[in-house]
């Protein structure tokens, strides 16, 4: 953005979106925007009014779903598509999600005030519940779009109210069984790109002083297991020297530790692998004085390659094995439960890549090891791309920070992939 | 014991023992006989009850522990004692403690059917409340006995009735004032040696085909931590990888898997040494995609040799700062309790070994690692020695199981050292 001014009134327009939307939604710690609750209806309403101040034209999907378009010059050409989510988590951040739509607006803002007309349409999507913190189920506004809620999806309890998510859904005007029919309630045919800026919710961008700004490479699958048991046997600590032991905890210590060196030979080999047991404890019943008979765990690994996941699970199998057999312990794993990687559009990405490129901004290209609605358009076929953008003290939490320097730098990115999109 | 007949007879006398006292105090699992309760009362005026059959003088000291005596030719000697404690765990087995009793009850019948009379008065001594299961002190009896009790622990609670454990002594129709005044109750130089035979409650003798009676050489003290912490930063398990993590978890079994690993050095230079965390767990508000931000676990270490804890405990601290640093983790030690082992009686475990090769009676020497009454008696300055049987299972559980043949040998044992005690 090259006119000093402009800059700082875009600037102000973007300031303006979080401070309002923050107020509409403050809580007692951070904000609480629940999907299709009021204050998200709020905040989407806010929204709105800023599209109408920008001659936006507006439609709203039977999800809920805010479509704010600047029209293009060719209007038969498939629209260029940016946005991400209006709702939060309780007592969340104000920028997972907003950041997205505001730079999305920002856009449209820049647009108007530069008299750019873009050759197809530009579209601001403002989607509804992406979290899943209220309901437990994630991104129901991008699949309701795409109709793949189920019914059961729509009878899932809120966590704390007496409502379902379908009777939340009817409160906002909409009809929930629409959005269960397996097939999309939009025409995802005129879509041409969809764009999502997001916080990085990791570490990497806000540890680097220079490259803010992320191309997101993919967001990554998983396999988990809620529950793995390692079975030894429980003795007297003073009384059972170690070669008698069946110690399940030094058992699966072993195994975490043999998994951890494991994971960094998959990384130096250049894989994507991230590994985590966030859940690790010996039974209710463990004593100071007991050798434990019984640890129970779960494992969590994500990778942007379902074949690295698979080879990594195979490998926690059977090095389970031969540490149980070594030791006279039993490993049992409960069912695998596997997420697909998502992947992001190659063409579209390598666009973002040359428009920071044209526009000098560094970036680096990095998985993402959260779920987004982009995965649900790309997996509905619409060439989609995320940009991330460094964030402070991670995500889902009240000290979420992002710096708005970080915020304008992002922005100019997806603006810059938006004005050279058609050149 | 030479003659068959005499023998049988034997065994079924020790049988009487095992069975009766088995129904005096059956569980719906196990046996349960309280320290200072009912249950543990009607087993010893039931062995009282022999005591009487075989002519023993009885006495009962100020602690209620019943010494049954068959009088030695030179009655100015200080006397043989064996015997050991007549209480069990809650649904516990049935050998922990009457098995030494049986022992020394069968070694005076023995006597009576042969018409051996000792040099000196030999003396089955019946100990109370050894077990820390129901008010959480252990050795109650034998402290008591040394004037070792404080004024603290008879206000102990019992773990689920309206009573302390000072009520439950007097309700027995004893005073336990008398028990905190810092001196015995019983004259300890009238005690030439006590040898308490017990259960081994780990797998050496009963893993032996041929070595199923052992010497023990020490009773192992300890270094304790009752939480430690390992702090590390929660974050998202799959936005994060792994050059940014603090995990908790994974800085807490490299920990683990590194001590244990030094362990079996210390096994292997020749030191007597067990390493134990039984409760090891992530915060309460763990979850599976979370890293662990926290973990806590305790620490038992027990040796023979106080030394080796202690340079075991001083590794385990450098090792938990080097891994620490390594990984931005901080482990936090809280205080460190320590017991101090108990040396048992080289001189007589010598004459045990001694009674042992003029009988054939194959010996392991082996450490204890759980405590007993013996450390009480020893550490106040009385010749004491432990025999340890084979035992199945454990202990402290009711699917402890001893083989009578087993008891009868290690009653051999126990005899032929009495029976040889002045020669």
């Amino acid at each position: 953005m090259t006119s000093s001014s402009l800059e700082l009134e875009g600037r102000a327009f973007a300031e303006r979106i979080f401070d309002t939307v923050r107020q509409l939604s403050v809580d007692t710690l951070g904000v609480t925007r629940q999907g299709y609750g009021p204050k998200e209806t709020a905040v989407i309403d806010f929204l709105r009014s800023l599209g109408k101040e920008l001659s936006l034209e507006e439609r709203i999907d039977a999800a809920g779903n805010v479509w704010l378009t600047l029209a293009g010059k060719d209007r038969s050409l498939p629209a260029f598509v940016a946005g991400s989510h209006a709702d939060s988590v309780p007592q969340g951040g104000n920028f997972d999600g907003l950041a997205g739509v505001a730079a999305a607006m920002l856009c449209a803002w820049w647009m108007r005030h530069t008299n750019f007309q873009p050759e197809r349409d530009f579209s601001v999507l403002i989607l509804r519940c992406e979290e899943s913190s209220f309901f437990g189920k994630a991104y129901v506004g991008s699949l309701g779009m795409m109709g793949k809620l189920t019914a059961a999806d729509l009878e899932l309890k809120h966590r704390t109210e007496p409502v379902t998510l379908g009777e939340a859904i009817a409160a906002c005007g909409l009809d929930p069984k629409q959005l269960t029919m397996g097939r999309p309630v939009i025409d995802t045919s005129k879509i041409a790109a969809f764009v999502e800026l997001h916080i990085e919710q990791g570490p990497v961008l806000t540890s680097s002083a220079d490259v803010r700004t992320g191309i997101v490479t993919g967001i990554r699958g998983n396999i988990r297991h809620k529950c793995v048991k390692a079975i030894g046997e429980t003795a007297h600590s003073g009384a059972v020297d170690k070669a008698y032991r069946h110690d399940a905890l030094m058992a699966a210590a072993c195994l975490m530790h043999t998994m951890e060196t494991h994971w960094q030979r998959f990384l130096d080999a250049g894989e994507d692998l991230v590994f985590t047991s966030g859940v690790f404890k010996t039974a209710p019943t463990a004593a100071i004085s007991v050798i434990p008979g019984l640890v129970t765990f779960t494992i969590d690994m994500r990778s942007l390659s379902m074949d690295t996941c698979e080879r990594f699970h195979a490998l926690l199998v059977s090095e389970a094995e031969r540490i149980g057999a070594e030791r006279g312990v039993r490993f049992e794993f409960d069912a695998m439960l596997r997420t697909q990687p998502a992947a992001l559009n190659q063409m579209l990405s390598e666009r973002i890549a040359h428009a920071a490129k044209l526009c000098g901004i560094p970036v680096a290209h990095l998985a993402s090891g959260a779920g987004h609605d982009s995965a649900v358009l790309g997996n509905a076929g619409i060439p989609t791309a995320m940009i991330f953008i460094a964030n402070q003290n991670g995500s889902h939490n009240p000290d979420e920070a992002m710096e708005l320097a970080d915020f304008m730098r992002g922005t100019e990115l997806l603006w810059r992939t938006v004005e050279n999109y058609d050149k």
